[in-house]
């Protein structure tokens, strides 16, 4: 057993009760209430985040996607790869090592990874190993991309032609 | 002259001293700064960012960036539009009608605005005259879109086929 355990979140009215202590919360967690209230999804169906509970408190959490080769414009050779966003560790419960718990789990998969790096969090992210991309305005509009390469993965040159 | 004058902002040391006095400053400002240190821009050409100034002192911006219709996936029917991000009134100057005056700026083209609301951000944009969109995972990736239409316009059926 890891240190911090990361498990894949189930949409039930529990989970998204828990999503409400966190400062990202939006349409994305409107939108998984309104599915299960109408049933348009299950209870206890998987969702694309992922989290780690201390006991049975969530007190982190990611949205972790994988996104298709063809969508791929940062990547050299293009591949599918993985959106990571909404990292978040409940205050109380950072500095123990579980967002690197999280982080360490996304790259597990052996593809690279992307993340928009929020407001003043680049130095969280070189310690864990990504690289911020040269900004594109089309490609980027307004995002702080940064990215982990694994073995053989570079940075997509960006055709800048419209 | 309105209550708040909105100007585009010239790409030049003293704009991008400004900016770090905002809270969202990362890969896109620092692109700026590399491009004027490595003559790729000129001192004093046009930037993606429209600002309000107080006096001499820059305190609120945005980003703007007219999207092709071709890369609509928002409004229908499709058409060009604005993506409109990093808006923002410095600490002290909020309050005053500043955020307002550059979303009515965005607004004054007539045509569709889309951001991304910010945390909890979700009144201030209502009040904008802006409505939420739903959540689809592919196309948002965790954003929280809210758009803003034009008389005519409404939201494009998303097409969930993969």
């Amino acid at each position: 057993m890891n240190k911090h355990d990361v498990v894949r979140l189930r949409v039930n009215f529990k989970t998204l009760e828990e999503f409400e202590n966190f400062r990202e919360y939006g349409q994305q967690e409107l939108s998984m209430k309104e599915d299960l209230q109408e049933n348009i999804v299950e209870n206890d169906s998987d969702s694309p985040f992922y989290g780690v509970y201390f006991g049975n408190k969530l007190v982190g959490r990611m949205s972790l996607y994988k996104i298709s080769r063809k969508f791929d414009f940062y990547f050299e050779p293009p591949q599918d790869y993985f959106e990571l966003w909404k990292l978040e560790v409940l205050p109380g419960y950072q500095g123990k090592g579980i967002g690197q718990a999280l982080v360490d789990f996304a790259k597990s998969f052996g593809l690279p990874v992307k993340t928009n790096a929020r407001q003043r969090s680049d130095d969280f992210w070189v310690k864990q190993g990504f690289e911020p991309l040269t900004y594109q305005t089309e490609r980027d509009r307004g995002e702080n991309p940064y990215v982990w390469f694994p073995k053989g993965v570079t940075e997509q040159a960006y055709d800048t032609e419209s």
